[in-house]
């Protein structure tokens, strides 16, 4: 059965899986196929009642496609005696995926004995597996039309997998590429070209770059994969070019894209709106974050063992990923960093120590020049890098300058400064974990928060947070959310000491970067809420649209952007355009409002009607406190 | 050695402490009395230099005069030869004061067999235990002069022991007063007379009452109570006289003076602020709340067993008083709440089910008067009282019938409406509690919130809460609290839903009643911050002074009243006039900041000055938000 046709021809999109369904009681009689579509028909009645006519429509013509387009696919005699081919070791694989990672995706993971999890017994487990899984799972993957492309690199940002990248190559390396690796002049860099390159086997195949393609007539367009397939040669090429540096300003959406991603091929839904903000922190603070995950969505998609989507870069760095329990995560990055910060204090003090004795003239400006660079992200790491070389290479002078240069090596990972970021959703950030949240926060410690709001427990089912908004259909709010969604922003600009934004990397990258700057920038406790489009949703344009969503939230005034920098004069920057688009339009496109017309209309209205005046009012409320600083 | 005088004259006030250590050392001759103050007098210096030196020279002082004061007192031969008395069992004692209590009270509770706890398996206890206690422990106890007196109950109002009380009394019963029971007659109301009565044996002797006596030369005034004795007679006779009613509206400060306080003869510390708030709520909302009270102080003073002073009115009913963990205050609150809302609304179905049968007609306008009622705070206990009335007495038409006045019967403690207060400090509500008191306030219910806020953890000896100020000393912030307090009304008023007061006894006892009538009314999450001073500010006027310094803390600008309703058009009213007077002044008054001075005196220098502007930025603030609804 072409499930996928069937149900791409119907306008199902991706969700094939009814038509298997009627297939399979065709073919299998368990009970008589006439009776078994009558009760598949008014399951899907059921189901779909809150979706609409035309939704249920299509899965009852699901239904019957699925039993009338079965096809025979004969089976060669040569499969009957056929052998096993013996499977020779491939030893380009890192031994944690043969003897681990392999079997579980085989699902062999129970066969393995206790003793294969040896050097594992501390949780700790080797970063980047993901990247040997090579799923295939997209339908369609995107091929790029090198002609039209604006190098824009808006198609890498939005890429929830990774998936797609752009890279920079010299002539020589384009001379070198593979058949079929494109690549075009870099403009205003001459001697640069310029090339974008897709992972077809770790594609899911959602169709967001194509959509936030900015060429006129697309540079994007998906393909059937089994036509185009994995183009695996041409994507290691890419990955093994030699490193250009900042050839562009890394805090701009083009530059920043040019950074490997140390995130990638995670196992979030097709379109999911989180990982493209946990990816963009890895290319902007490389593998100096110190994170700390909540419990939720970007746990199970950043940590499903065996298929870890943190990695590292060519040296072997990564960010220091880490997930402790739902209700600390607060508190777990409070003590990352407290524990860094004595380790980098007893760095400094160990320096001046050493500076006090008789040290070689290059020893000791190595150590000066670290020390006024201490507090400086980039600095800070260039001079420590030299004065690891310096360390290294010295003689010492007496035994006790010996030891001091020992103890200062040992802890060289520390030379550099490092970022702490808490990343998780509103289940943690609003409900369970914001006692947390609050006491760590007022702690007035330099760590930022990076919260992906979906407005509900997405990872669970779907269950209401406080961060649903008034009138959303969820679990534990059947007929409507009654309250209104709690203003976690408004609740931390109280605090007085602490940065806090609310973005929406749909609606305004810029403005996106330029808050995950400052919060590293401010030297204190920073926050910034995420807008994050989820499956849960309901999106009536797909979850390849996702980017598309979040313009629209905030076109509508569903959703607002502002910055707030208490260190500023004038601290209060509303970000947000006065509404244009219909709030109601809004509601309209996702099914957890949409549906609640049809379920409880009286509800519908009333929460809708609130809910559009509350988006006023707090447009208005910040409008006035921007106006009145 | 007279340790009181001799602190008194000292200006130590009831800190006779170290006379009396002195006076041990000097006759135990552990080791040579000149070596012990030469020991004890180091220890004062450095304990007390962070007071100054005035404290540490009356220290030296009182050590000097308790070896030089010691006096014989003679014990008479006929000691040599005195018999134990039988003690006869006093029957007017009930069962848990006699065999638990009382000898818990001889620190005779580790002899208590098991068996003896028998009932109490579940960790409920009888009310109203520390009337049985007469500590008699102050020096000195008030004495009414009723010819100055201006029956406005002030003293009454702030008494935190509940020692001193009004009474009304017909002339009848003025007449069969015991000896010595003074009365004079109510202005405006002929026939009925005022009294002021004592328990001389349940006071602490804080003065209290005297400082808040409005009367221009004083009704009140400190006697020795070995002069003046525990004047039990006119007391129990006081008690025992029949009610009178509301004569006086029961929400001024006067009226509710009248209405029994609920609580009673705490471990409270002398002038303690906390328990004047909770025995008004006591005396607002009688034998129908449901409290839940947090962790620290209030239960460490509400619940210290044997000595349990929530008691019970001559009906037998009080406050339904309860403890949980710290943590969880508020969502055991929430539990208590949920499931009275579902016996009620059980009830109100019965008696709808009822009225649908063949009833008498009595019967039936008295289901209807209730059900009418139902949500009436007064009017649902008058007309359930009618209607269990009529229920006792009535003929069932039918076994149907039968069967549900039973079982309205059985719930008949339900047809009343009750209220839901939590209560707790600020280590509850601003720290380890906050989680869950964002959750339930959230939650839209009708519960109601009273934070004593001492600014620091009282009971566990004074570490800093997030509620504690910039620049004051506390434990975890011995050079002065670095960063601000939080702003938990700012916070509560961005959800929306939720009523917010910040009131102080001291400072306007009449913005406390409304707000405490405002919040129960508020058919939603209310919250009331109170500001409470504590022993561990270190109070230079002295702990009979608490309602001064209140009054103090709003004058400098320190503290705050406002009332935020959010269901009124202009929902925010600050109460607070502009500050007078000065906000060093006021830090100068407490130990807690004027400490700070001498031990860290830059730190001093920088977080006063930030204090004061934060606080003149959040006077502006508040006033802008009241101009501008």
């Amino acid at each position: 059965i072409d499930g996928v046709s069937i149900a791409g021809k119907l306008g199902l999109g991706n969700h094939y899986n009814l038509v298997l369904q009627s297939a399979f009681f065709t073919l299998a009689k368990i009970i008589p196929s006439q009776e078994a579509a009558v009760y598949m028909k008014e399951l899907a009645k059921r189901t779909y009642f809150a979706k609409g006519e035309e939704v249920v429509n299509k899965n009852i013509a699901a239904i019957d496609q699925g039993a009338a387009n079965i096809v025979t696919v004969p089976i060669p005699d040569s499969w009957l005696t056929a052998q096993d081919e013996e499977q020779a070791v491939d030893e380009s694989r890192p031994a944690v995926v043969r003897n681990l990672a392999d079997p579980i995706n085989r699902q062999k993971g129970d066969d393995l004995p206790v003793s294969a999890f040896k050097g594992y017994e501390d949780g700790v487990i080797d970063m980047g597996l993901t990247a040997y899984e090579k799923r295939g799972i997209a339908v369609q993957v995107p091929v790029w039309d090198s002609s039209k492309c604006l190098q824009c690199n808006h198609c890498s940002l939005v890429c929830p997998h990774a998936v797609i990248r752009p890279f920079l190559l010299t002539e020589d390396e384009a001379n070198s590429a593979p058949d079929g690796f494109e690549s075009i002049p870099v403009k205003t860099k001459p001697g640069l070209r310029y090339t974008l390159q897709v992972s077809g086997a770790d594609c899911t195949g959602c169709g967001a770059c194509v959509n936030a393609c900015l060429a006129k007539d697309k540079a994007l367009s998906m393909k059937p994969y089994h036509e185009i397939g994995p183009r695996t040669e041409q994507w290691n090429y890419a990955l093994n070019l030699s490193e250009k540096g900042d050839v562009f300003n890394p805090w701009t959406i083009k530059g920043s894209q040019f950074h490997q991603p140390l995130v990638e091929f995670s196992a979030a839904c097709a379109g999911c709106g989180e990982p493209p903000y946990a990816k963009l922190l890895t290319q902007l603070f490389g593998d100096r974050v110190y994170w700390a995950n909540a419990t939720g969505c970007s746990q199970a998609w950043g940590s499903p063992m065996p298929g870890i989507p943190y990695t590292t870069n060519r040296y072997g760095r990564g960010p220091a990923w880490s997930n402790s329990l739902f209700e600390n995560n607060a508190e777990f990055s409070l003590g990352m960093a407290l524990s860094v910060k004595k380790q980098r204090e007893m760095q400094k003090m160990t320096a001046e120590q050493l500076l006090e004795l008789d040290v070689p003239a290059d020893l000791k400006s190595s150590i000066e020049a670290w020390l006024a660079a201490y507090n400086d992200f980039d600095q800070s790491r260039v001079t420590g890098d030299a004065l690891v070389a310096q360390l290294e290479s010295c003689e010492a002078s007496c035994e006790k300058a010996q030891a001091l240069v020992q103890k200062l090596l040992r802890h060289k990972d520390q030379f550099a400064r490092k970022t702490f970021w808490m990343f998780g959703g509103d289940g943690w950030a609003y409900d369970i974990g914001f006692g947390g949240l609050d006491h760590v926060l007022a702690s007035g410690e330099n760590l930022n928060v990076f919260i992906v709001d979906t407005e509900v427990y997405s990872n669970t089912g779907g269950q209401s947070s406080k961060a649903t908004p008034i009138g959303a259909v969820a679990q534990f709010a059947s007929s409507g959310k009654k309250s209104p969604k709690k203003d976690l922003g408004a609740i931390f600009m109280t605090y007085g000491n602490v940065y806090v934004a609310q973005v929406a990397m749909g609606a305004d990258p810029n403005q996106l970067i330029k808050a995950i700057k400052e919060a590293e920038e401010f030297d204190g406790p920073s926050i910034l809420i995420a807008y994050t489009p989820c499956q849960a949703h309901g999106i009536k344009c797909g979850m390849g649209n996702t980017q598309l969503e979040m313009k629209r939230a905030v076109e509508a005034g569903y959703w607002r952007l502002y910055r707030y920098n208490p260190t500023k004069e004038k601290p209060f920057t509303l970000d947000s355009k006065e509404p244009t688009m219909s709030f109601d339009e809004f509601l309209d496109g996702e099914t957890r409002y949409a549906s609640l017309k049809r379920t409880f209309p009286a509800n519908a209205e009333e929460f809708f009607t609130k809910g559009a005046d509350l988006a006023k009012e707090s447009y208005q409320k910040y409008k006035k406190m921007e106006d009145n600083q």
